[in-house]
C-alpha cells in the first residue's frame, strides 16, 4: 500500500460510492480506511448485526484494486451501551461525570463495557477475516487522547489499586517510596488510595506520577484486549493504530509493542490557539521521528491532511504546495504509507470543517489535483525506500517519565518538557542532522552524539547505561535538572547532578530559577562569540573535572560556569545548566557535532528541510521549502534528481516557496 | 404616558412616600413600575396574600397623576416555595443546581413553579382587574438573560424530548437532519437525548442549535402562561415585557409577538469588562433599532439609565448631558415613553451601586436636575412624534438562529455575529441613514438596500424571498459564510456561496481562516483609493458574471475578487467576502447608497449621531452629538428648532459636549 | 530563644539525628518545632499511641541545650479518620467535597472531627506536661489558608444558622440589617439561609459579609478548642499560632487574643505568580507591623525563609546576604525569636523543593553558613532588644471587615483594600516613619497621626473614637469610600462623607468611577509642583469648611479638590478622595508629618530601610538595603555601631548589596 484515504461511506448516500472509487482510483489510491466510528451502523441494538453496508463498500473499492483497513469502533460507544449502563461513561479530574454527545464517552477500565467489546471486536473480526479486500486492522482512534482527561471513575481507582498492589507488593514499601509520612498521608491499605481529585492541597508528586503511569498502561490493556481477539481471529492481517505525536496520555513506546506498525495522524496547521507552538517545522520533524522512534522502525500516517481543520474554530487554508510538501516531509521521516484524512467533508455532526481531499459539494479541485499530482510523482519511488531509515548519528532521548514528572512539577511555569527537547531537535534539524528519538530502553551504542536533556529521574540501569555510552567514546549531552530524582519521583539526596558528577566533572551546590531575577549567557569555547539571555532556569557549576564552553553573564555567579564538557575515559559528557536560545544553542550544536565527527548533509536556508533515508542500494535526498518564498540550497553532484530537481544549477537548487525536490544516489 | 421611574416603595420606609409622589410629579412624571420582585411582600407564605402597601403606594402615587404598571414576580420565587420543592432551582451548563440567594433562581420548565405563577398571577391580576390607577403589566422581568445560563435539569430534558418530537415527527427525521451517523450518536427514542452536559469532545452542532432554540421557544412558552391570565383577568390593560437588546438568549422576534408592545432596558455605560465594546453610540443606537424591529412599532424604554450602574463593580458617573442625551437617543429611535431606572438608590442588597435618579441621600441633586429638564423640554412633543417611525431606506437582517448557529461555531476565534453587522450598522450610522434591523420573516420591498451579514443558514423560503427581492429591483448585501447551511446546521453541498451562486454571479471554491497568515484589501471601484487589512476570513472568489470593487492583495490569492457586485433582473446583489474595517465599509457603503438612491440627511462629525422619526404631520430630527468636545454639524434651513437649536448660524448648528438639538419639519 | 528551626525528624532516618543536633548547635540554634504534621506517626490507627520517636528526637536534641514547641497535628487528619467519616472533608464554594491527599482536608465545625482532636491533644499534651525540654506548643498550622476556600458543608451551614441567630437574636432583625426585602430574599427561619453557593445572580452583600466573618470565627473557636485542653493540661508552657501576614480567612487581632504571643511565617520571595506584587520591601515591613500590631507585642517569626521556596514551581534562589537581610528585618519591626523554615529539605512530598537550610545532598553550603554569621552576630543583642517596640508615632488602621467588604464589592475592579493601605505604608516607609498597623478596636491617642483608609464601614463607637482623636489634636487621615456604610454593609443615607461629614468640613454629592474615562491630579499646596494621574476612583468634593491641598485636573469636575484638610478642633483632618501615586503620596505624607511634627530618623535611598526599636535602655538602629547594589546612607553620629556598622566615614554609612547594620544609641 502507498497512498490512501479515510472514508466514511456511511457518512453519504450509497449514489456516491462508485463516483467516489472511481475518482479515488484516478487519484492513485490503494488503500481506505473505514469503520472506526462506525459501531451504531454495525450493531444498531444489542446483538443484531449488519455488516451488509461495509461489504458493500469494501466490495465496490476492491472493484479499482483499493484494499480496506478495519477500525475497531470502540472510540463510539453507542447509546444503547450508555442508556443501560451509564456508570461507563468517565468521570473527569474533577469528579464529574462527562456526557454521551461526542466521542470516548466510555471509561477505558470498565469490565460492562469490555465484555461489549469483546463480543463485538470478535465478531467483526470473524465477519472479515476471510475478507479478500480486507488487509489489517486499526484499533480504537487516538487512543487517550480525545478523552481529554484521564477517568477517576471508582472502577479506575479500584484498577489503581490492583495496579499498585502489583508493583509496590505491600502498603509499606509504597508509603516508604512515595514518602507518605509527609503531611500525614501513610496508607495501611491500598484500597484507602484516592484518585487524584481535587483537594485543598496539592497532591503527592509521587501519586501522581504513579497515577499518570497507570493511566498509560490501562490505554495499553484496554488496546491489547482487541488485539488479542483480532490476533486469534485475523492471524493474517496487520494492527496497527493511529497515534498522536507528542501527545501525552499513554507512554507510545508501550503502546508500540503489541503492533504490527504504528500508523500516525500528521496535522501540521494550527487551529486551537494552544497548538499554535506544535506546527513549526522542527517540531513536526521531531513528531515524525518520535512515531518513528516508538518501534525504530517505518510506519504509516494514518492521517494526513488534505484541507482546513478545525471543529468550532478553523485553521488557515493550507497554501497551494503545503500538502505536497507535508507528503514528502512524512515519507523523508519514515512513513510508508500515507493515507489521507479524510476523502470527503462531512456535513454533519463536529467535524463538518475538517476539511477532507473533496470539499463540501464533492467537485474535486486544487487539493484533489495536488495529491493526485503527489501520488503520480511519488508512487513510482515508493517501494525503493519501504523499510529503509534515515540512519542517523544522533540520538535524543524522550521519556514520558520525565515529561509527566515535570508536568507534575514544572519548576518554572514556562518549563515544558517537550519545548527543551525541541530546543535540542531544532538545532540539529538547522544543520540538517538526521535524528533518531529514543527511549530510555533503547541500546545507545550506535549514536555518535546522545542527547539527553532534562533526565530529571533516572535509575540504576539507566544511569549505568549512560556511563558505558560515554565510556566506550559517546558524546552524551545532559542538561538541567539531570539526576534530580529517583524513579518514584523522590529527591536522591546527592549533590547535583547526583550520580552524574563523576561523568560529567562538575558540581551543582545551588541553583536559580529564573523568576525574579534574569541571566545572561556568553559563549566563552572556540572563536565565534555570543551572548543571549539565560532560560528559565540556571545551575550553579563548580568544576570538579571539565572545562567551560560558556559561563553566566550576570548577578552573583557571573563568571561561573554554564555549559561544560568532560572527557570521560572514551567519550565526551556535556552539561548544560540553562535552557539555550538559538545563537548559543547553534554554536554548541556545532561544537558537539565537530568533536563527535558527525557530518552534516549540507547547509541550507532557515525553513529549508535536508533529510534522507538510506536503502538497500541506495541513498534518498529530500530538500522540503517550509517557506512561504523561493529559497536556494547547494546540492553535491553525486545526488539525481527523482521529482522536482530539475532547476539545478552550478549545484544550486531553486525551489520555489512550498517548494519539494527528490535525489538519490546509488550506494557504492 | 411619557416619562416614568421604576419604582420600589418596598425598599423604603413608608414615611418617604408622599414625599417621593411630590417629587416626582415635580419632575413631570406620569407613570411607574413596581413590584416585580416584590413576591415575598405580596405572598409572605404560601395563600397568605397581602396587597394592602401596594394599594397604599399605588394610590399616594394616583393623587399625583401618576399610572402605576405592574410586573408579575416570577423572576423571584420566595424561600418557602424553594424550600418545598428546591427541584425548581436550576442546573447549569455543567450540571451544577444554583442555589438561592440571588434571582431568577428557577427553572423555566418545572410545573410546580408553573403552578405557583398561574395561582399568584391570577390572584394579583384579580386584585387590580379594576384598580382605575392601574394600567397595565410587565411580565416577569429581562427573560432569559439573568439565569446566565439555560437550565438542563430533568423537566427541561423531558420538556426538550417533546419539543423534538414536535418539530420531527420521527426518531428517524431527527437522525437525518442532525446527521446522527457521526461518530455513532443514533438515537431510537426520543427520550435517550442528552442535555448539552459536558461530554469528552464537542456535541453534535446540529443538536446544539436545537437546543438553543427549545430553550428560546421555552421562555416565550414561560411568558404566554402569564400573559394568557393577564388577557383573561385584565382585558384593558396592556401587557409588556422589558427586553435587553442584543442579549441572545431568546428570540426576541418570537417573544414579542403576544405582547401589546415591547419595552427595553437601555444601559449605555459600560461596567462589566466584556461589555466595554457594547456602548458605542451606534451599538446603543442599533440596540434600540432592534428593538423598534421586533415588532416594527414604537416601544417604551422600561429602564433607562439614570446614573452610575453596577454590583461588585460600578461604572463611570454619567457626564452632565449624557442622561438627557441618552433619552432623546431612546426617543429618536422610536421609543414613546422613557421609565428611568430608578427613582432612589437601594441601600440593601446586590444593587446598591445601580444608581437611581436620587442618591443613597435622597437629595435630589444634578441627575435628578437633569431628568426634570430634559421631561421639561420633551414632554411638550411627545405627543406628536407617538406612533411615528424613522422611515428607514436600508434594512439590516438580524437573525437569532445565525447567531446560535455562529455561536456554535465561530469559525475564527474573534468572529462575532453581532459585532459583523454593527460593522455595517456603523457605516449607516456614520453616514446618517437610518437603518430598519428585521427578522427573516419580515417583507423587505420597502427598502432601497436590504444587508444580511453572515447569512449562514438558510431554508427555501428565505432564498426565494431574497432572489425576488433583487429581481424587484433591490439592492441586497450579502457577507461571508452565506449559503452554507441549511436550517438544520447541516453543510448544504453546493459550490459557495451554494444557492446564492447565481443571485450574486460568483463561486467561492476556497477559503481562508485568518489564523496564521494575514491578508489584506484594496479598493478598486471608483476613484478612491483605500487599502486595509483583511479581517478574521477570506472567500477566495471566482467572478462569474458579477464585477469586482475590491480584491485582495496578499497571499497565493493576490488579486482575485473580495468585494463583488452582480445587476440580477431589477436590481444589485452585493458580495463581501471578508469583515470590512473602517475605511472600507465607508467606500463600500457610500458606493451601494449612491447605487441604490438612497438619501442621507446629512453630513456630520464623528460620534455627531442625525437621526429622524415621521410623524403624521411633520418629520422630527435629532442631531445628538455622543463626543465631550463641541461639535458643528450643518443643518438645512428647512428645519424649524424645538430643543436646542438656537444657536443656528449659516445653517451650521454648534452643540456643547454631550449636546442635543430637536428640530420639525412640516410634510408639506 | 533566639534562634530556632523547623525540623521534621519524622521525615529522615534516625541515623541523622545526632548530626543534625550537632550541626544545629554549632550554627547557634536553640529552639526547634516539630510534630504539627505528624498526627499518623502518633497515632497509628485509633487509640494506639506512639510517642518514642518524637520523644528521643526531644532528647536528642536537649542534651545540645535545644528546647522544643510542639504543634497539634491538627492540620493533617489521617486517612483513618477520613475513611470512617467522610463528612469531615471540606466542600469548597463550588459545593464540590475536596479529597484526601494534600492537607486541611477537613471541615472546621465537623463535630466528629472536633472529637477527634479533644481526644488526641489531651494525649498529647499529658503526654508532654512534664517534659522539661518542651516549653510550648503551637496549635495547628497556618490557620484558614492552606484551606484555600472555607467550607460550606452542611455542618457548617447548621454552625452558620447558630451564629447568626446568636447576632441578630430574631429572623426579622435578621432580615431588617441584610435587607432582604430585596429581590423577595425574605427569610422565616434561620436554617432557611444557604451557603454562599453559586447562585444566578449574585448574593446579598450583608450576608456574604456575614459569611466571611462567620467563618473567621469559627477559625478562632475551633483553635479556642485546642488552647483550652493545652491550658489545663500545661499550664507553664505558653500558646502560639503561626500568622500569614495579609491573608485574609480569619481576623487576626481576634485569633491572637487567645495566644500569649503570635507568631508568623515570613517568605518573601514570589514563587506563585499571584504573589510577586506582596514582597516589595514596604510590604514585607507592612506585614511584620501588622503581626506585631495584633497584640501590640514582639513576636515570634515561626518560619523565616531560608532558601528557595515552592511546590510545582519555585522562586529564585536568595541571593547571597537576603536570609540575613531578612532576618534583621524580622527583629527590626519587632520579632524576638527567628525559627528558620526548615532544617533540611525534604526529599518527597508535596513541599519536596520548599528548601531549608540544607539543600537535599544535607551537605552544609552557603545559606548554612550565612545563617551561622547572622545568627553569631545577633545573638549577643537579641536580649538588649526583647520587648521593646519601635515606638511610632504614626498609626495605619487596618480591619479585616473593610477588607472583606471590600473583596465583595471592590468597585473598581483594581481595587484592593491592602494594595491601597500600601500606597500610604510606603509613603511613610520611604521617609523612614516607623508605623503601627492598629485595628479598629485600638486606643488611638498615642499616634501624632492616624491613617485610616477606606473606611467604608463605620459604626457609632468608631465615629466617636475618630472625632474625639482628632478633638483631641490627632492628626487623621481619610481616604475615598469612607463612611459609606453601617457595620451590617448597608448603605447609610447621608451625603458622603456621612458622619464624617462635619469632622472632615467636605460634602462629596457625585462620585466617578474610573472605568470609562481618566482622571488628572494636581498638587496645589506648598512649593512643589507636581502633576500625575488619579487612580481607581475620584471623589467630587465640595468644601465646607476644609482647605484644597490637590485638586483634579480634567473633565467636568477640574479644578474641584482631590485632597482636602480641616482644622477640628485641636487637630487636623484630611481627605483624600482618590488613589495616590508616589509622587503626590511623598509630597502629601511630607504634608502631613510636617503639621503634625513627626520627625525622621534620616533620608535614605529607594529601597534602603532605617527603622528602630527602643528598648528600656538604648535605643536600636537598623538599616537594611533592599537593592541588588551598594548604597550610602547618612547615620548620625549619635549611633554606635553593633553590627556593620564599620565603614562609617563623614557620617556615611556604606552598604553593600543586601547589606544592613545595626546601630544603638544609650538613652539618656
Amino acid at each position: 500500500m502507498k497512498f490512501g484515504v479515510d472514508y466514511y461511506p456511511e457518512h453519504c448516500s450509497k449514489e456516491h460510492w462508485e463516483w467516489d472509487a472511481d475518482k479515488m482510483q484516478e487519484a492513485g489510491i490503494d488503500v481506505v480506511r473505514m469503520a472506526e466510528f462506525s459501531w451504531i451502523k454495525m450493531e444498531p441494538s444489542e446483538g443484531q448485526y449488519d455488516f451488509a453496508w461495509l461489504d458493500e463498500a469494501i466490495e465496490v473499492l476492491s472493484r479499482r484494486g483499493i484494499k480496506t483497513v478495519l477500525g475497531t469502533p470502540s472510540p463510539a460507544p453507542p447509546i444503547w451501551i450508555i442508556e443501560q449502563n451509564p456508570e461507563i461513561l468517565p468521570v473527569n479530574m474533577q469528579g464529574q461525570r462527562l456526557g454521551f454527545g461526542g466521542r470516548h464517552h466510555n471509561c477505558q477500565s470498565n469490565e460492562t463495557y469490555r465484555n461489549h467489546i469483546r463480543r463485538f471486536v470478535r465478531v467483526m473480526a470473524r465477519h472479515y477475516q476471510n475478507n479478500p479486500h480486507v488487509i489489517g486492522w486499526q484499533t480504537d482512534n487516538e487512543l487517550g487522547n480525545s478523552h481529554q482527561q484521564l477517568c477517576t471513575c471508582d472502577s479506575c481507582r479500584v484498577r489503581f489499586h490492583q495496579w499498585l498492589e502489583k508493583k509496590y507488593g505491600t502498603i509499606e514499601a509504597l508509603n516508604e517510596a512515595w514518602g507518605t509520612v509527609f503531611w500525614s498521608q501513610t496508607y495501611s491499605r491500598f484500597d484507602q488510595i484516592p484518585a487524584p481529585l481535587p483537594t485543598p492541597n496539592s497532591h503527592n508528586p509521587s501519586f501522581l506520577l504513579d497515577w499518570k503511569r497507570f493511566c498509560s498502561d490501562l490505554i495499553v490493556d484496554f488496546q491489547k484486549l482487541q488485539i488479542d481477539i483480532l490476533r486469534e481471529e485475523c492471524p493474517n492481517h496487520f494492527i496497527t493504530h493511529n497515534f498522536m505525536g507528542f501527545f501525552d496520555k499513554t507512554d507510545y513506546f508501550k503502546l508500540a509493542k503489541d503492533l504490527d506498525f504504528i500508523s500516525h495522524d500528521q496535522y501540521p496547521m494550527p487551529f486551537w490557539e494552544a497548538r499554535l507552538s506544535k506546527t513549526s517545522p522542527p517540531h513536526l520533524a521531531m513528531a515524525l521521528d518520535l512515531m518513528r522512534g516508538t518501534k525504530q522502525q517505518t510506519f504509516w500516517i494514518m492521517e494526513q491532511l488534505a484541507g482546513p481543520t478545525g471543529w468550532e474554530v478553523i485553521s488557515s487554508t493550507p497554501r497551494p504546495g503545503q500538502i505536497r510538501l507535508w507528503t514528502y516531509q512524512s515519507i523523508a521521516h519514515g512513513a510508508d504509507t500515507i493515507v489521507y484524512f479524510r476523502w470527503d467533508t462531512c456535513l454533519v455532526g463536529t467535524e463538518q470543517y475538517w476539511h477532507g481531499i473533496l470539499p463540501h459539494s464533492r467537485i474535486p479541485g486544487r487539493r484533489y489535483a495536488e495529491i493526485k499530482q503527489t501520488i503520480q510523482e511519488l508512487a513510482p519511488h515508493m517501494d525503493k525506500f519501504r523499510n529503509c531509515l534515515p540512519q542517523a548519528e544522533v540520538g535524543i532521548l524522550f521519556s514520558y517519565d520525565q515529561e509527566w514528572a515535570l508536568q507534575i512539577q514544572p519548576h518554572h511555569p514556562q518549563l515544558n518538557y517537550v519545548e527543551h527537547l525541541r530546543s535540542y531537535y531544532k538545532g540539529f534539524f538547522d544543520a540538517n542532522v538526521p535524528v533518531d528519538i529514543v527511549s530510555d530502553e533503547e541500546e545507545y551504542s550506535r549514536y555518535k552524539v546522545l542527547v539527553a536533556p532534562l533526565l530529571f529521574l533516572t535509575h540504576p540501569e539507566l544511569r549505568r547505561k549512560l556511563y558505558g555510552y560515554v565510556a566506550s567514546g559517546g558524546h552524551l549531552v545532559l542538561s538541567m535538572r539531570t539526576g534530580v530524582k529517583d524513579w518514584n519521583n523522590a529527591v536522591i539526596p546527592k549533590t547535583l547532578p547526583g550520580e552524574f558528577s563523576e561523568l560529567l566533572g562538575i558540581l551543582i551546590e545551588d541553583y536559580d530559577c529564573l523568576r525574579q531575577f534574569d541571566q545572561g549567557l556568553r559563549w566563552t569555547a572556540g572563536t565565534e562569540a555570543a551572548e543571549e539571555d539565560a532560560n528559565l532556569w540556571c545551575d550553579i557549576i563548580t568544576l570538579n573535572g571539565a572545562e567551560m564552553l560558556a559561563e553566566y553573564s550576570r548577578e552573583f555567579y557571573a563568571g561561573t560556569p554554564a555549559i561544560t564538557r568532560n572527557a570521560y575515559e572514551q567519550g565526551q559528557a556535556y552539561y548544560v545548566g540553562t535552557e539555550l536560545r538559538p545563537d548559543i544553542m547553534r554554536l554548541f550544536i556545532e561544537e558537539v557535532l565537530d568533536k563527535a565527527g558527525v557530518g552534516r548533509i549540507t547547509r541550507s536556508p532557515e525553513g529549508v528541510e535536508v533529510t534522507r533515508r538510506r536503502g538497500q542500494d541506495a541513498e534518498y535526498l529530500f530538500v522540503i521549502n517550509h517557506n512561504n518564498a523561493e529559497a536556494d540550497v547547494a546540492v553535491s553532484e553525486k545526488w539525481q534528481a527523482l521529482v522536482g530537481g530539475e532547476v539545478l544549477q552550478n549545484s544550486t537548487l531553486r525551489l520555489a516557496p512550498f517548494g519539494v525536490a527528490l535525489f538519490h544516489c546509488p550506494l557504492g
